[in-house]
């Protein structure tokens, strides 16, 4: 480990872990405020997001005080270029990933900020996909696509840091290297190995079972990281379908034609 | 204004404006590992992010000492599902969502990391649009694709902060209202008053043109945020198939099908 030069911000960053259990507690309204004010403050490239609040905690993921459903927003910019006579014409895919990244930069600010506030917090990541029973609920317009979902409150439980792949895995300096089978191996030990000493998902009790022909090999002696997420993208969701259908029904087409 | 809670995290985060302007002086590495465990430490689905460094910054951006190139990345995961007999059969519209996101939380960490080490930051968002080009340069292999650029090095400039919607237009609770007019002025004025009381737009020599029949009639004493990004989403990019060739070409299909 090479000298660090940490700082109260860094240190911050370095700690996050996601919090899935909640004291009863109530987030005062400036802290609210100050939150998405954090959020607001994130680089943009055209404030295309809306955040919606829930404090209805019986409702929420983990039963938070607070929920915040992160949505990107092109309905809001559409009504300022309507009063100046414009129309959005750019395509449904751009204004999409631009959007994206406004809402996720700015998503991001936020958990910092509760962070800093001494909350936890936990992204809520299938949202998307059920975008239109979000949207019915929410009563969102058309244009506006819930991203992702944000439980905040503070934490009721203490969990440490989860691990994360070597630095080497990572950051590449001038090209994308040829990734040999000793880098591959360490990235895969460093996170299994971590998964497994902390017990995290016997905790959670949360093996994924397998589809087809695969035999079952694996307890939670064995059952980390790679495991789980080989589980998920070697089985889940094969099909477009459903995602790009959730954006239709808001307004979004990846088709390849133009708006209007 | 109310009362607000903030702390030096808050206040770091409030204070974000991008630099456009660098000093000559190297960034060492250890704050260049510092930046990018920062960014590791965040939330993610898949870790499904690469980060490429240059520091060749007489081809950089604003010719900033440091340029990273954040990537959504599929392709180091199907390195270690290989080693398990595993293959990524989720499809690409979902990699992509979730990917997005692993790498977009990652960037914005890197930004406010930087940031509490006194450097400064810029976001570069057209580099999904010269995707082919950028992946040859660095070698990208298939199932990589660069989401943002982002600049980074000690400031040579110190702007104000730029002007953000009011609260009441981005923040909304249970439900998303009837956006009325006045709420829709308002923000406008915000956002317009704002930039032009910092001559944003002159200062950068930044008014782009009109297409087709509409007549000029902004000068730098009127042209100000609401009237830029009506030109660009407003003119540009009315066609999807730019964006869908790039990711093509790094081996995403979003057509209604499945993997394999």
């Amino acid at each position: 480990m090479q000298d660090k030069t940490y700082n109260s911000a860094i240190n911050l960053l370095l700690q996050h872990r996601s919090i899935r259990k909640y004291q009863d507690k109530t987030v005062p309204d400036e802290i609210i405020e100050n939150i998405v004010q954090s959020g607001q403050q994130a680089a943009f490239a055209y404030q295309a997001y809306s955040v919606l609040l829930s404090r209805e905690k019986e409702k929420h993921p983990f039963h938070a005080p607070l929920y915040f459903v992160i949505c990107i927003d092109f309905h809001k910019i559409g009504k300022i270029m309507e009063t100046k006579n414009w129309k959005v014409i750019m395509n449904d895919l751009s204004c999409m990933l631009l959007g994206m990244q406004d809402a996720a930069y700015m998503a991001q600010n936020m958990v910092i900020a509760a962070e800093s506030l001494g909350l936890g917090t936990c992204y809520i990541g299938s949202v998307p996909y059920y975008a239109d029973k979000i949207a019915e609920r929410l009563k969102l317009p058309q244009k506006v696509f819930p991203l992702v979902g944000l439980t905040v409150g503070y934490p009721a439980e203490n969990p440490p840091t989860r691990p994360r792949y070597p630095l080497e895995f990572v950051l590449f300096e001038n090209e994308y290297p040829e990734l040999d089978k000793n880098a591959v191996n360490r990235a895969k030990k460093e996170m299994d190995d971590g998964y497994l000493s902390q017990n995290y998902y016997r905790n959670l009790n949360a093996k994924l079972g397998l589809i087809g022909d695969r035999e079952e090999t694996f307890d939670y002696d064995s059952y980390s990281w790679t495991e789980h997420i080989s589980r998920k993208l070697g089985q889940w969701e094969p099909s477009t379908k459903r995602l790009l259908e959730q954006l239709e029904k808001r307004g979004f087409s990846f088709k390849d034609t133009e708006n209007e």
